[in-house]
């Protein structure tokens, strides 16, 4: 079974945005077992549309597209598609419902357009979208499908997760694929392959093993296709397992997990709370623990502190420690920690002071030195980064691996 | 002029990685003038790159291509382009001492594979990549002309900027096309649309109006062709200048701006400094305020205060307020910015108090119910959102909404 996937608006063309949807749609298809074999930008125009659609068609039964739903004119995916299958348009009076009650709750009211918004081709099976005002469209025709969406991230995925991947596994039932990730951190790919590697080159011919890295973490995947579900997924464990057994000391999760999930799962089970105090990192430490639902019940709170008065004033850190060792040092990060764990009186912190760049580097202290100190009020674990010029990238992976020094931390100190 | 992007690679298809290369090369031709029309990603097959380059051929001049061009054996794009064009492979003596030079300069030496990397289709013009192994490839046929790139994105660019670019605007001078972009926020797209309707419908043929909407932000592009760059220029800022004076409320900022880019610039201006008070944002209104290098300079610090200890203790919110009110209330927020204020002695404060869900809502207070207060010592503007289910929307969109008040608060009061 194979898809394409078709992506309609300028905005790609242009070059003003990147297309990750289409990389996420091909991941969760594959998951399904589903190849796919070409992905398609085109122009938002009624006439590459149609071309698109014809072109997928000859090599493939499923079409997904995305974008063009919108309320304005140069929306025209839903008007194609009717002409496309020599459809009418009707009013779908849910879809209204959904909108105006939308709307009534946000204390505003519809517009002409948005009346227009729920004129729908009559062959279109309507997906709900919950996370947005355009539905999604089901076009089955034979046994031919075109699936239209609405290319703004989050409500294509929602829509993908709860209508669309579900109607694609009923109506397309393939051969099992199995797939399990082991998740990884605090070691290259190049060095997990090579220590991997002989149960890598052991693997049976319907395992397949990838290497997903992402800024100081790499995804395993192993997927697996065959004709008995249950099998395969014995067969995956039993090659986890080995894998695990090898790298035990980097393997911080599986599938969906993340590393601030794992860490408040932990905090969870030993009872204890955690704070943080955030200079370069500014604040995406806490976010990141506080993105977690019922977070609340093991974070406190935390305190960013940019300049050195914040620094003394709220984090009671000594002037003379900022003077003597300045903001980006061991001495620091460790005051900052036990300033946090008085002030705030949560178990464990997590302190973090550094120069994220672009500017603000020296040649003893260049852009990209960081200090981390994690600890609770007998033990502290300090860490030096040394990183490189992307304020981003730095900022990013100094907070995955201070959220990784606290379960690191837990698990030392159970 | 038009042209079509051709990336090859199961990469891309297995939803692996992002294609951000496409982007960056649609970006660059259009500021010469060119027009992608398609961006196509296909697997590293000889039938498939075939059937890609007479497809795109069929409807433009001009087809780059990316990918393909290791030395391993699933690298197959140039054997390819010599069997469609049908000539043979010669020896390139040039690029195999480029080659045997820079590995002699790393200490190794080159293995067969690299010899075969070095024969070239014999109608190619070799494209020296100074920033990686593989050259890349100009083919032309009469007036149809593919090029072929490998995929690692910086060798990419560096073939793009140093051969590419200069080659394709020797053969191809083309007109002008400018793009402007203008950044709303708080009004959604179709009540924009409705208020520019008559600036819209009287847009010029060669001019195009978009409308691009994320989470509370909506960009509206404006594309236009034609012969005199500077003229086509003074017509977009003429309707940039239409647009703008209908709606000047919801317009924060222009091309790749951002909100927390802008309020910093503001708040620079008039020399304030801005900190933070949250509870349900986490921390992430201050990750990006100082996601923008140089915060610094006018970014002092937040507190995250989850609990009611911690509001209290490092906001002095009364307890009577958090006792009679809830953390949830106006009340709160407003005793959470003074103490702010106070506490950390910055000029502005934002004070964020809300259920970002799933969990933790009542009848009166259902989830996505949130408080923010902006303001001085003198003055505090306080909103109040009632948004959806989703824990990570409606933290964004907070975050989006609190920005963009003190950007408000500063212009009103300045």
């Amino acid at each position: 079974m194979t898809a394409h996937i078709l992506t309609i608006g300028d905005e790609i063309l242009i070059g003003q945005i990147i297309d990750s949807n289409s990389a996420w749609m091909a991941e969760q298809l594959n998951l399904q077992g589903i190849r796919v074999t070409k992905i398609v930008s085109i122009s938002d125009t009624a006439e590459a549309i149609r071309e698109g659609l014809d072109d997928a068609f000859k090599k493939t039964d499923l079409v997904l597209m995305t974008g063009g739903l919108g309320p304005t004119k140069d929306d025209i995916t839903k008007k194609t598609l009717a002409e496309y299958y020599g459809v009418e348009m009707s009013f779908h009076e849910e879809s209204f419902e959904r909108l105006s009650g939308m709307f009534a709750r946000w204390g505003r009211e519809t517009t002409p357009a948005h009346r227009e918004q729920c004129f729908m081709p009559d062959n279109a099976k309507i997906l709900t979208n919950k996370a947005g005002t355009a539905p999604g469209m089901w076009f089955a025709n034979e046994r031919k499908v075109a699936v239209s969406m609405p290319g703004v991230p989050y409500e294509m995925k929602y829509l993908m997760e709860h209508e669309v991947l579900p109607l694609i596994a009923e109506t397309f039932p393939g051969k099992p694929i199995s797939h399990r990730t082991i998740l990884t951190i605090g070691e290259g790919e190049s060095r997990i392959a090579r220590r991997i590697q002989d149960i890598e080159e052991n693997l049976p011919d319907h395992i397949k093993l990838a290497y997903l890295p992402n800024l100081g973490q790499v995804r395993l995947r192993l997927s697996a296709t065959g004709d008995n579900l249950i099998e395969l997924e014995k067969e995956l464990e039993a090659q986890i397992a080995l894998i695990e057994a090898r790298i035990p000391e980097f393997v911080f999760g599986y599938e969906k997990d993340t590393i601030e999930k794992v860490m408040g799962e932990l905090l969870l089970e030993n009872k204890k709370t955690v704070g943080t105090a955030e200079s370069c990192t500014g604040g995406l430490v806490a976010h990141r623990i506080t993105s977690i639902p019922g977070s609340s019940a093991y974070y406190e709170g935390s305190v960013v502190a940019y300049s050195y008065a914040l620094k003394e004033k709220l984090l009671n850190v000594d002037p003379a420690v900022l003077e003597n060792h300045g903001a980006v040092s061991e001495e620091t990060v460790k005051a900052m920690l036990k300033g946090l764990l008085e002030n705030l009186g949560v178990d464990i912190g997590i302190a973090i002071s550094g120069i994220a760049g672009p500017g603000g580097g020296t040649p003893e202290k260049p852009v990209g030195t960081i200090w981390i100190a994690v600890g609770d009020k007998n033990k502290a674990n300090t860490l030096k980064l040394q990183l490189g010029k992307s304020r981003s990238n730095n900022i990013k992976y100094t907070a995955t691996k201070a959220l990784d020094m606290v379960r690191r931390f837990l698990l030392e100190n159970a």
